[in-house]
């Protein structure tokens, strides 16, 4: 247990040089057996443990993790920060945690987790420049994105296979006969956004299904301001496709509000499957993310990539499932 | 800007020792100008950046602040989360995120922060021995408890008044004309919840209102099913107070599910004022926590015995208030 000693304490009490207690500790070139038992008796009656700080000055790595995230009003990431924090930690790795306010992670937070010798990172809602993804591959720190990928593939992501969901989701809402649809965009500057926007209304084309887009923000009050204008509009399609759950959630209480009966009247289907959308209340028919799976796959690359770094790029998508429940 | 550069390959390339060059960037014993000169040129080359590490290994201090969960699935935590963070990092600090699934902090827990050497430790709404804050205490770091308390006054806390709380909510209720009432408890072992049982059912003894308790667990699913058991039970009281916002939103919907008006037969009241209380298909009637107010007094106690530690114990309550929504 640390207790403040630090190897400079060991060092002098020992009458040798900072760098030799180093060596006893953590290895790199070799002590003579004397000095190390100067060091160990020393560090004995000091009660000195080596901390991770000592450790990283030799080694130069970190058992830290930096994840960057956005969205903490989103239940979908807390969700997210605790399956990361659960594996990490069984491995032995700590989670250093960056809240950005900005789309795009700031230069600032690049500076930081640079500073402290990350091992990894993990990005989630927030975008990332192509000049940052540079910075951190000079450093051989990997990087996943997680949940979001960008257009040039010089990067590692994981992620649910988005394209591929929302095809399945607009040919649902076909076969349950519906005529004419609303899509209803989260960020419009995210991945996952413009995709299951793209797969919705490329299936909706194919099968001559009318569609409107309308833009939201991945928010609750964005999806009940969104539809209360359509609603006020006169303009309620026989099914909403709603981007993520908790504006699919502002959408079903917009359309409560108002009296008008779902699935009756019109359907909503969300993205996600947070646990809100169970709720007897809600019962949302939604697409399941395997976050699960996504963060193992996750875990595994970045722990690889310490082991031996090759900065390895690639997508990995992995398939979601419908879950229907009573809004459909 | 950090490049896997560090400080062993620094002393190598000048010729000095490690400890040397510690010296040069982060002062401590003196160096010649020969020796420094010869780090300096050596860093330059090599394009090397003295990093968080090697700072904290010669200061003993990091920028670390360590902030122990364990409920992110209740809304309350994330937004004490990113509280914390957008204030530590307008400080220049980073959040060390610790995530136990245990009530009480564990002993790798605290090793971990020991070892990275964490500048401050928040503890939310996990419970932990006095021998860990012994611990922390040996270390000089500061230790906050957040929205809990324990019985010896031996350490420092920021909560809200939660007896005087609960007091002025029976009271609200009982001039609503309840004539019998429940509380649905959260987790047994927590402060708060037998702080918030104690004022309430005191103020109902001092008015010969009857009530009775039923122990729960802070969760919506709890809430619900304990809710539910009540209604089965054929129980239901003139009032509900449930010890926070998450639970209160399963009782409303368990109250839903069987057709009961709320007001009209049985009125609910929650704590936290959650964003979700505030969604027009809850509209639940709750005590907000101050929780900006609670994460500002908690840093200002951080920041003041990092730059000076003084052991300063005590308890501090921010007072909240009643949110009076729909349902009451």
């Amino acid at each position: 247990m640390s207790n403040g000693i630090n190897a400079r304490d060991v060092a002098k009490l020992a009458g040798v040089s900072q760098s030799s207690v180093s060596r006893v500790f953590f290895g790199g070139a070799s002590v003579s057996e004397k000095t190390r038992k100067k060091v160990l008796a020393a560090a004995e009656e000091l009660g000195y443990v080596p901390n991770e700080f000592a450790r990283s000055l030799i080694t130069n790595k970190t058992r830290l993790i930096g994840l960057v995230m956005k969205g903490v009003h989103n239940p979908f990431y807390p969700q997210v920060l605790q399956e990361f924090t659960t594996h990490f930690n069984e491995l032995g790795y700590t989670i250093l945690f960056v809240h950005t306010n900005h789309d795009e992670i700031q230069k600032e937070d690049i500076e930081m987790l640079l500073h402290y010798h990350v091992a990894g990172v993990i990005i989630t809602d927030a975008t990332l420049s192509l000049k940052v993804i540079e910075e951190f591959k000079n450093n051989k720190i990997p990087v996943v994105l997680f949940n979001r990928k960008v257009e040039e593939p010089n990067f590692f992501s994981v992620g649910t296979n988005n394209l591929e969901a929302s095809r399945q989701i607009a040919k649902f809402l076909i076969e349950k006969g519906c005529k004419d649809m609303a899509y209803i965009s989260g960020a419009r500057n995210t991945s996952t956004s413009i995709e299951r926007e793209k797969g919705f209304s490329e299936m909706l084309a194919e099968n001559k299904v009318p569609y409107k887009i309308y833009h939201s923000d991945y928010s609750y009050d964005g999806g009940f301001k969104t539809a209360k204008e359509i609603i006020q509009a006169g303009d309620i399609p026989s099914a909403f496709f709603v981007a993520n759950d908790i504006m699919a959630l502002g959408v079903l209480d917009a359309l409560r509000e108002q009296s008008i009966d779902v699935p009756a009247k019109t359907k909503v289907i969300g993205f996600d499957n947070i646990e809100m959308a169970a709720w007897p209340i809600y019962n949302l028919t939604t697409w399941e993310q395997p976050i699960a799976q996504m963060a193992k796959e996750t875990v595994s690359y970045i722990i690889s990539e310490i082991e031996e770094y090759t900065d390895r790029i690639g997508n990995i998508e992995i398939n979601g499932e419908l879950i229907e429940r009573k809004t459909t």
